[in-house]
């Protein structure tokens, strides 16, 4: 197999902490990546993106096939010049939103058929489209199998048939992507939460064989005690030589108790959308700044980060811009969010480094109940 | 008199180019002030405001009495801790927006009361109140009597009378103001279309004596016709080793013409307000991000541009953000504009120092068209 160097350097229980080497510079593990859905991290600029200390950013096959359409990215030097973003972009495979954003969609053996939600245009995702877009036409990092991923909750027999059909997309996947040096191929684990399922699955993908593998068909509604129930077997069940990527996952405590174990990836459109919406998430948990009680607060949210949306500016000056509903106050709160998130990854990997993590855990958890 | 030292380093005809120093950093005439509205210039944080070449914003007393108010922006540390931007800022009186935004509005001659257009409430304007809110209060390093501005048009008896109670406020607000090293208070010059009138006001501010000189009530619907026929005697009815300051102007051929009839200071919203339009302000005239011709424009709007949103980012990028409603496209081009602004302005000082003043306006206003 080609794919990217992954060098776990710790390890703390279930939980690593390494480096994934891609040709565009090193994923630290655990590592969270912002999402950028319509090539932009929203609100954000990529420097912002940078300095909250992202190695890598995730980009969405859907939104991007429908505008401003893969063969246009193409054009244009592929995603990672028509957004600036110099360092690792992952991509999804479409499948999800597709399923979940698309007008009417159509799920067959060959593929998935839609109508566009912007202007109800049809489309064909196929497995070989999938990885044309993402590999050849954005020119992805990462490239995601696609899968079909079932609501929650699922009859076992539903979600057996979408892992089913999954693990045979994901041969036709790995057939079309072939072997390359420079961008790596990480298939999807699906089964809701059943157990047999999951190992089905991930039986079916190592027979295959893929530079990474990602848990998938999770924080799809089952909530926070139900995605640990599934953490408790399903990562263990994936190489523990290769990146476990989380897809969609979450909120702090879901990361902390995910890398516990044994999750090295995680995306999630939390930190932004938390941001446009006033909402910052701290050591304390996550506090609206709309809030009353932050009017004259003049402290920062984070005196120690490096991010200047986190150091710089006054509560109560992020509370006037929330309240004034300025596009700045969206601006700062996304870059607070994002930097927070990474910061939480910092801690995380250098807890694991020591040794420490399950002490961190029990940290963590006690002062996010106070906010 | 106190205030700040304004050197004339050059003239070219009527315009001139030099430098108001003041407490807070030199401001570099001709200058434009993008308007930071709510203690923020929309969209921008203070450092890409900074990037963009500005040596001073506006802000507004209208907005930042009612919201926060100057007692919490005062408790706060004053304007310039509050919103992070450490040079120097003038605020206008609250008078226009007074008029033109609160629900209700009676003019008397102890003051303007008024109903707020956020939640009804009601205030008091008088011009010492003026001066405590952005002497004292906001901290401001240039304030602006308390005036009244009328609608165009205007029946000369009607200017008359706006004209001579801004005179009377004027008085006020010097003796409220008093004389302070640190902090520089203008006049402002009213009198509609009246030649007449400019004429009496001008005499009656410069016998009360100012730091420097606005020119009051223009760009309220007369248009660039109008404005400049106003514009061939207001400005030289004024003092010339005082700064020049026309209000709330302008779109870029107006700022050229202003200047050439010896303008020194201006302020306007319209780069930030085009800017969340998807409209970009260039030497070709402006356009709208929007229209499909960009799809494919792999061109930044200025590779020559120190500002990088002006530089970094293809066109086909911005149109792809404009159409798909992203913030950051918003954030981009407010970026772009203000820094073409500045960029004009440095060009203009270049052409006065120059003496080529007459041959940039023809090259300029032959560009623009071209748009
Ligand atoms: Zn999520
Ligand atoms: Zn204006």
């Amino acid at each position: 197999m080609a794919g990217f160097p992954f060098t776990i350097a710790a390890t703390d229980g279930e939980a690593r902490t390494g480096v994934l080497s891609t040709s565009r510079g090193d994923i630290r593990t655990p590592a969270f990546m912002p999402v950028g859905t319509a090539a932009t991290v929203k609100a954000l600029t990529v420097d912002q993106v940078a300095q909250s200390g992202a190695d890598i950013i995730l980009g969405n096959t859907y939104h991007l096939m429908l505008r401003p359409t893969a063969e246009r990215v193409a054009r244009l030097g592929g995603l990672h010049r028509f957004m600036r973003w110099e360092k690792p972009i992952l991509t999804d495979s479409g499948g999800f939103q597709v399923m979940s954003l698309s007008k009417i969609s159509k799920v067959k053996e060959d593929a998935v058929t839609f109508q566009s939600h912007l202007d109800g245009s049809r489309h064909v995702l196929s497995p070989e489209r999938s990885i044309e877009i993402q590999a050849d036409l954005l020119g992805s990092d990462i490239v995601m199998q696609l899968d079909e991923c079932v609501a929650w909750p699922a009859e076992e027999a539903r979600a057996a048939e979408a892992m089913r059909l999954s693990a045979r997309w994901a041969q036709r996947c790995k057939n079309a992507f072939g072997e390359r040096d420079t961008q790596a191929l990480f298939g999807i684990q699906q089964g809701s939460t059943f157990e047999a399922l999951r190992r089905e699955s991930a039986d079916r993908l190592i027979e295959i064989g893929f530079d990474g593998y990602a848990i998938g068909g999770l924080a799809v509604g089952e909530g926070h005690e139900g995605m640990v129930e599934v953490l408790e077997y399903a990562p263990a069940m994936l190489p523990a030589d290769r990146p476990r990527y989380l897809m969609g996952v979450g909120k702090p405590i879901d990361l902390v108790e995910a890398v516990a174990r044994g999750v090295d990836m995680f995306d999630c459109v939390l930190p932004t959308r938390s941001g446009r919406h006033g909402q910052a998430w701290t050591w304390e948990g996550s506090v609206n700044l709309k809030n009353a009680r932050f009017a004259d607060d003049d402290e920062p949210l984070d005196p120690t980060s490096d991010v200047p949306a986190s150091r710089d500016y006054s509560k109560a000056y992020l509370h006037h811009l929330v309240k004034s509903e300025e596009i700045l106050g969206q601006v700062l709160l996304s870059w607070h969010n994002i930097g927070f998130f990474q910061t939480l990854m910092v801690q995380l990997r250098a807890a694991i480094a020591e040794g420490r993590l399950d002490a961190f855990r029990r940290e963590f958890k006690a002062r996010q109940r106070i906010g």
